[in-house]
């Protein structure tokens, strides 16, 4: 089994009941994720050996956090105690027309105070197959802007092959700031998510044509970032259509070798929980790859299969094997199976 | 901030859980709320200092709909207690193709006994801006009649604008029993919520003639009211157009200067309870003109947002604030707000 | 009131709550039920005395089947009580995209041991007017094959209709096996349910020509069957699109005096709990023909409605009455009753 | 198996859970119940042919008391439907120092205006072995009052045994009121439930000399009440120390021959739900007079066990059968059975 | 109505299940609640009018709080809106011989960095008939410190009472900093909530001779106490002998004019939640301070009534009326109110 | 950290909601648990490497005992997939004076069927400080009566810590087959879970002289046994003296060296759940008995102190650290810690 090294934050999710606003209701359901965090969990679950470097407080918050990874098979030796708190966010969830709404109340996490002393990450990379982290950690503080650079120079070091997924967020950063922290690192990277506003906003590529279609404006910028950053071998992202809350449509993109292979468009309805959508997407691609074996298209179909089944689970984790989300792809969907 | 008066009943709803019947299930939720006290909730959280006239019993029940009111910031001043019971109905939700049951236990309710000496009018009435009521109030005894009637003159006295919203229920009253009451308080009534229906069946308006357009006739209908009661101001209603239970198309009116405004139309899917849609609507449509500087176009607009945000959560009540809605006319829905 | 009889198993189905998979949930909710057992609940609240056969282990939850039955009027004198265990089935539901699972735990059940000398056939027929049984009570043991065929002849020397739902199931035997024991018994059956799939491959019947619609496709399998077996007055089916676990196309076939009569097509999103629903449908094609007055057109109707009604609802059971069906028949759905 | 006959009211109970206020919660529990319709249940169990003649609505909340009887096994031949609404009632559950509350809504209900012309005594008495009354029945309307007397006088023409449970209401009636209803009656008892305040109070027995214990002086009532109505064989009540809502101690009695017969007295700690417990102790004294073979003191033994364990569930009825009750007797508790 | 001023934290309580552990669960209970809060909603029920004084963020969980207090009548004109984010603590349900356990998640709150610049003083004094705060406010911020002396001085020039609960909370600060910050108040004080612990280790009262009773050594300690800060009039605490966490003995003192009245002992079981079991008896004796005309043994009988009945259901606040507290004291308890 | 093994089944239990019938209910809630599975979990959470021997079908319901085991740490290197089903059982949970009742459906389970074809029991005890297996394993099957010897035989081979819980289940067999099963295995054991009814009934000890105390009893049994089998260094047991269901007295017995070490008595209140109480206790004493420095007093009261806490949380594992449990042996319970 292949090695995998993630970073990033894991958070306390304290969601409302379908149908029930935070301001008045008095129950919540917990979860705990985070971008890393949830392809750990979908990487280890797909059969990979994943150590999840992060960092949480020493109490039972702290504690159910490691619950929570080793339950689904994440190596949680690199899980530091210590800290403050527990970053942690309440999700008052959407519905038909009404969208989902964040309340976050992260700051002074113990992860955010993650300094290298902690860390010995020649021992971590040592073996591994590939290094996963996103544009989350940067926004998070300087210092772990300064940790991921090391950590994926490292990594190249190593030979192992990196990832990063751009998971840009309004409320964290700027997106000067972002800009400005997110492209020096894009030298080191091999595989890389990303869309058409990261594009536009963060790598100030110029405008597609407007007369292009969608997809032509994607491979354009695709194109473009292919011809200022050699390295990235793949590039991927998901075209969704967000009919209501409740109904989306999702289809899934993969650059590589000069050529964008599109998966088929799914029809998602009766949402039950679409946050970690783009993780498991994500882990789809990735295990894709690592596999070595599979044709882009097959890569497409897997990925965005795998975050098709995570709508209609809660929790941030997609929690479905290999097998079953194969079977997905092969015979679809909607059949009793008995 | 504007005073506002509304009169009617609030009563005790007893919902099944989705997928329950009746008399199958063990488990209820409660909800209080009423045409006119639905309408104070959302006119309260709008920020008008609302007064609602009614009465309750003196228990524990009573209690709660007082708490109901106050964390709504509605004023309980006008809320009397007494009386032998509080109205109740039970409603077995709907689901896809099945519809909403009600089975109402309501009669002999505390409200339904309220006596004119109980209330002292002039006192209500110093100050207000505005004075809403609904044809269930008049359903409910003929003394209630007969005081809407005083209450509405004392209003017209006092200089102060008058809402009617129709609201026929046909397990109330008969349609002759409504049209006799009705008419002879529209004489006093400034804004007016009725549809084609209360305009044939109530008000004995010539039906339109079949080669007309839903749209063209509603204006029929609503110029030949104006003819009839030349002081109402607005007339306003909405067009539901229902697929099944869980999805409804839904299209704001609103009559003015003889000109009909219509809002663009929104599409409700997995619907979470549309008790209270209309007063939401009602509540958006009174906010708009109290407002006196908006545009007949952003009256509607605003007023069908608020009643379709009320279809996405629990309670009959429009929870939702005057930036949300604004929001939500401005940007339209469903993406997680973070 | 006519009788009715019918021989089967009843299971406690264990289901998970909506978005929830068995392998991550710890609450259950239990349901009782089984082909022939909701057929009977179905046609006891349409008004006839059902006698339901079968057998459940001497403990609490067979004492649960029992108060099940009760509760819906179901007569329980031939409901035995011994053997090892209930057989069980887990469902995690599906919703959206993703199916529901059945994870069967039903071997070594009570009802599979069952044998001749527990029961009394000649007083169970006495008087009644029709036998129901399915080929789910054939699949479980060689010896409730026997105690079939028995019943079956027995039932016609009585005079009595009969009726058989093919339900096949892949988990339960193979399709070889199925053919075998289901043939034998096709000339003992008035009323039969069965459609497409089985014709080809439990029949043998060739396969209609590519050409035909689906419609001309049933009528072509149903004159062969009618061929083969000239006693069968009555042949039946669903034709279901699945757009989703969550919504549902489906319409009803009845094949009478060599006419194929089709209901509408019913649109059934929002599925609350779909279990059940081929039986609802069974049971309101048999609530038809003991009519003995209402038109194929009708029977038809009505059966797809009480069937997409049993949609709306948790549990295997139809829990409509014959008044609520045929208001549904009548006035389509999803306006609030009150 | 023996026919026994109940008359009495049958409620809708709506509870909170425990530790939350009515006013505070918006959850409710729902149970059907009343002192007859209790008995009723706990008989069926125990193996009685039970018809309970009462009046519900004809709606879901009458359908529903329906189906709890008939889960039961309870006979609903006589349960009549019709008249306005099901009497309600809220409880909010005590615990600890502080007791349960009760709201009544049960005034209007359709048994309390049910008519002797909607009843046909004659062919429900026939081959009873058993009528079964309490006082609430009487106390709900002059009507009421003489139906009561006139199915007493049937009950005893047909030779059958007669209980009564004294069950005074407070809030139904006046002391003066009952005892005027009840002593008319007493005449034409066999079996009669009550206590030390009832014959005080209601019987104008002069009061005890205080130097005696609490077991003497019921001895004394018994003993006058004897004297008055010597037709009455059976006079049974428990003695009740409330120590918190969550800790009773509970014994029984029964004065049979002059002589009386007390149970141990049981510890009840972390009660359930106290409701019920007086007609499971009515239902465990009947039992043992209809089987005509026990020993008092085993009587006495059995009612006093059925009353506790029915302590340890929600809801009105007894939920033990007449072996685990007897098991209890014999081996006490709290082991794990297993 | 008097006119009351408070001045603290209000936070958010996440609790689990009872049974359950925080680091396995996935469901809390969301309650609001802080020393000062308790006691304002608690007087707001007994007829006061209660301003309180705090800051909460701008978002829903800010709204939350101040529905909270509304529905129970606080005014809120005071409580400001801002600041980075709300105080919260997880608390691990007790039970049984298994403690409570709380975590703290309340640094960085809104209320902690609440300044001077954001208050008017003069405006909230007016009037006001009493100021109470405790001695959590004082552990938040030094400048929080400077504030409530102000406060104190202000109130004292307005000639309103003051009252102080010493709440020492050894997680907050240490018992020198806390005993420097409260002496410098405490002759500022006309009612004081103390007991042994805080005179010995924040006052430096020499410890108390061995010999002496508890109820001697409270004695001691008040005379004491009253020696060094003659203007304290009055001084209250309660005895807690805790015999499991969910079975307490409960019994108030209450010293003044150099006596000490204690209340009878109460025995709380089967308590459902502790938490603002303090507050609730502070609330009381404040109460009976306003009205004037109480005698002292009824003051502190009322008071433990208060936080006994408290205890029995869930949240912070005493949810019950001066009439139900009274006729608890009155008629004790436990017997089903009907 | 030590290594320690352990052989056993692990089964699915269902449970009713406290106050629920099995027969009435239609919620279960579902936990995983094994005598053997248990003390695993426990001895992880204290910090060995745990690995569990068991086998589990190969479907959802393995896959959530996998994730259970994961979930506390324990190493499922061992737990088989395959085979039939995973063994059931139904727990109605007792409260007050009603006992708990388990219903068991665990016939035909994959681990009953386990063979040693199956197993590399070299490899396994390769390291390993102990091997604990129960008299529950002996009783399921010959099969694994003959597997469990030869496990013994190879960890004693290896030099291992052998521990053995007599655990008599009379559901299971009868007291000659486990007398006969369990006498050719205690040779080979170290430590010894039994009290006086095993001597007594599986060992054939003669009777202890009735004018003993029960600690005097205890001891003359372990003498008794000792004699027998001197190779056991430790028996331990508990006394439990059941007052109700909900409240039992608990104390902790340990024999080592000639001496009865007895822990204090623990009076637990308010018992959640004590499904493995017996397991917590055994785990605790193992424990004690691994640390190695532990003098028998302070393993005792380590053990009887894990136990009590187990009976605290729902579920059969004790989820308490070391760290938590000594904190509650040294400062008693009942206090919030904040």
């Amino acid at each position: 089994m292949k090695k995998v090294v993630t970073l990033g934050e894991i958070m306390l999710r304290l969601s409302t009941h379908t149908g029930e606003r935070l301001s008045q209701t008095n129950k919540l359901t917990m979860h705990y994720g985070g971008a890393e965090a949830n392809v750990s969990v979908a990487l280890s679950r797909f059969g990979y050996d994943v150590y999840f470097i992060s960092k949480v407080p020493n109490n039972p918050l702290g504690e159910a956090v490691e619950r929570h990874l080793k339950s689904h098979g994440v190596y949680t030796d690199y899980l530091l105690k210590g800290g403050e708190r527990l970053g942690t966010y309440y999700l008052e969830s959407g519905v038909g027309e009404r969208s989902a709404k964040v309340i976050y109340d992260r700051k002074y996490s113990s992860f955010s105070n993650l300094t290298l002393e902690e860390l010995d990450l020649e021992g971590i990379f040592e073996g591994a197959a590939l290094f996963h982290v996103s544009g989350i950690t940067l926004a998070l503080s300087p210092y772990l802007r300064k940790l991921t650079m090391l950590a994926l120079q490292k990594a190249k070091a190593y030979g192992i092959q990196t990832s990063f997924d751009f998971n840009y967020r309004a409320t964290l950063w700027s997106q000067k700031e972002a800009s400005q922290a997110i492209k020096p690192l894009l030298p080191y990277i091999d595989i890389c998510f990303c869309g058409e506003l990261d594009a536009m906003y963060l790598l100030d590529i110029p405008t597609a044509d407007a007369s292009l279609t969608k997809t032509e404006k994607l491979e354009y910028y695709y194109r473009k970032i292919k011809e200022m950053y050699p390295n990235i071998r793949y590039m991927s992202s998901t075209f969704r259509t967000v009919q209501s809350a409740s109904n989306h449509k999702l289809q899934g993109n993969l650059y590589v070798n000069g050529e964008l292979y599109q998966s088929k468009e799914h029809h998602i309805d009766q949402i039950v929980d679409r946050v970690g959508g783009g993780d498991a997407f994500a882990s789809g691609v990735l295990h894709g790859i690592l596999l070595g074996t599979l044709p882009p298209e097959q890569i497409i179909s897997f990925a965005i299969a795998a975050s098709a089944l995570k709508h209609t689970v809660h929790g941030d984790c997609n929690v479905f094997s290999v097998e079953e989300i194969s079977q997905f792809v092969d015979h679809g969907s909607a059949k009793i199976m008995r």
